[in-house]
């Protein structure tokens, strides 16, 4: 994936790594340089890595990391270039030290670097309303509408032809052209996503950004989380309704039909010309096909090939529920 | 319906007609007027309907327009007073000329007509928090309270006795007397509706308005969408809950409750003392009877008969579904 | 409950309640003092209550109150030192007198309180975006951000180290430390309770609040009610994800984790270390035990057990579920 916005702050030496953990019996050249961190898959040499649990014991024993996280017990399982650290707990480590490299990415506090439209650049190349705020590293294409208290909060891109309705909050995203987000709308804030612990739990980064691609429209009040270690994408030409939720990573393809209080969980890809009715769910980590029509209401929990159409909860074929439910 | 807000751009000749659609063939009289874009059933002499399914054949059969948009297969089911105009795709040149005729009723964008409420005429008359915008074409009725950053755009009419939250967006909307609106709703935008089109969607007129009727309460964050050829209302005394979306064309009868985040899909008909239980979902154009009770959760896909108790989805009478999933 | 914010405009008299009723051939003692209204169970010497179902037999032979609001038929079931007050509805009754106790509580209306940041105390203690407005009785500690448009309603306390997120409204809550909320959030307004009435509900005071404990955060677009005789309450660290809403007198242990849209009924307690998947529904006044477990989309319609597991709707647990509907 292509980061954007998200700064790496590092690299950081291993000795500063080491010491964050409170590690110091270790033995590494302390001097070393690292350079970021991803998973296990996407890491290359003089990275860091983790690896918490044994359903990745493949992945883990073919990682270029250079360095990784890990417990006692599953450290045998790596490739002799990739080092070791030995933590008590794996995920809380992994969020202390990508917080070290993505600061930017844990937080979502309020955007400090906004202005009043008017001290901007844009003031004269956009149809704006009363008391909207344009943070730093903004841009517009042509012909852009912004409604009235909206928020277009640091690191957005909006092409041309947009409208953007009132009280809307919108950060970390690519709009590309005549793409219509209604009233009330958050975009781009982190998703849910965060390692529990007993006392406070651990956000974990969220380098990933929106992208809306061209002629899509978002209803109000919808809410769409950027990334984690992806980009949550919405696809050409597909429309959602109301009091939708978007969450992070999940990737929504072209001239699809989403209607009113829909929620798909984090990281389900759904196809091309997909109808999803009314309050429909659909789980995490999902493939839902092409041409694919889910009923109104619908909870979908497995993934759903092309051109089905489907109902109920858990969903199924809808000739089958229709049948089962006279 | 009355339409009282979205100005009829025509009547339009004949011939501007046919230009917008890039038909030249046609053998009629160019310098003819068109006044009106309505369906089969309500358009009248001199106006221009649409019929492009067989469905519609017993209607089509009896329509009163002069004009229709069709295609070769179905042209000889309309009468003979109604000139057929053959075009490729009907809902789509339908889009296109009801955009001629009603412009304003395609676009939600944010309503530049705005003022600040210092700066208008209701500064003295209502009671009203910081940084409120009030559109053109705005009425207010004695004894009104209206909260920070709200904004009640153009074409809104709020009666006697009302208590608008904070946060709120109104536009296209009645509100009668004694009615509270709470913090974040968004009312009176426009619908779900578009013909579908594999490069961009067509958004079809909504000249229909939103009408709330005295006494009623709607909670914070919810939606009411107005109509596309109706109205959208709430009856007398009904009470919304939090986060509740009520789409385009909805009628809901007096002294209803409405949980909260429950979705009541297009068109659909909801009687008095009808209690909805929260997240429950009614699909489109049905018709649920007086003193239906819907527990939560529920997923009604058919008809209600009056005074039924209904669960489950598809719901279902609630002593069957109960019995059946003990 | 100590209810910290809500002022008891009593005592009043005995014929001033008499009159507001329009009652007045009653055998009582006109002068004597009447200082507060409660439930049967709550209420003490000198207290009003109310009794209209027999229902509550048990508890109100037991009543300590000294004044009941009752009908002809129940009214000898209350003991010797609680005088009935003959009424033909209880509960309007009931609710037209507490709305002379507590007023403020009854009406959510719009802050007239509050004055822009920049004009309080508050100006160089917090770091806070654009238009942010303070009412009367707030309070904050160390380090805490206030987003744009942000509004902190009167009878707010926030903790050190919180984040209060863009275009939120806050009002009659306790907020301890470390708390994130984020954007478009709507926390301690009155919940979805009244007594119904024909022509007009008549809602009933909302006297409690919302306690937000340690270290939560609070997902964009939730709404959480204050609670009407009791507390709403969120246990330490629990997360809440985007659209949640949470019904008053709700109460959620620590380390819970709730995600997307999921709503939760009036009065029902949730316990610790609880995980709720998206869109969830819990119906309220029900009891869901510690470290359970529902899936997402579930209709839970019973108390759920300590470490179960539950799906399904209404829910039940996973393994039958899955069973049944392969």
């Amino acid at each position: 994936m292509q980061n954007p916005f998200f700064k790496n702050n590092g690299p950081f030496k291993v000795a500063n790594i080491l010491n964050i953990l409170n590690l110091n019996n270790v033995n590494i050249d302390m001097e070393q340089n690292i350079t970021d961190i991803k998973d296990l898959f996407t890491s290359k040499k003089n990275e860091i890595t983790f690896f918490h649990s044994k359903k990745y014991n493949d992945i883990a024993k073919n990682t270029k990391a250079s360095f990784c996280l890990t417990t006692e017990n599953l450290k045998n399982n790596l490739p002799k270039h990739c080092m070791p650290i030995i933590v008590d707990n794996v995920l809380v480590s992994t969020s202390i030290i990508t917080a070290k490299f993505y600061p930017d990415s844990i937080n979502d506090n309020f955007d400090h670097t906004v202005n009043e439209i008017n001290d901007t650049e844009f003031k004269d190349k956009i149809q704006f309303g009363k008391n909207v705020l344009i943070g730093k590293n903004v841009k517009f294409g042509e012909n852009c509408l912004i409604g009235h208290n909206t928020i277009i909060e640091k690191n957005v891109s909006i092409g041309n032809n947009c409208s953007i309705g009132s009280n809307c909050i919108i950060r970390n995203t690519f709009i590309k052209d005549n793409v219509k987000v209604l009233d009330n709308c958050v975009i781009g804030k982190h998703g849910f996503g965060f390692f529990p612990n007993d006392t406070k739990n651990l956000r974990y980064p969220h380098i990933g950004i929106v992208i809306i691609e061209d002629n899509c429209e978002i209803g109000c009040g919808s809410t769409i989380d950027r990334g984690s270690m992806s980009n949550t994408i919405i696809g050409k030409n597909t429309f959602l309704d109301n009091q939708i939720h978007i969450a992070h990573n999940v990737k929504i393809g072209q001239n699809s039909i989403i209607a009113g209080q829909v929620g798909i969980a984090g990281s389900s890809i759904i196809g091309n010309n997909v109808k999803i009715g009314g309050q429909a769910g659909i789980s995490g980590h999902l493939k839902i096909g092409n041409n694919v029509e889910i009923a109104g209401g619908s909870g979908v929990i497995k993934d759903i090939a092309d051109n089905s159409k489907i109902m109920g909860y858990p969903a199924k074929y809808i000739r089958d529920f229709l049948k089962e439910n006279k």
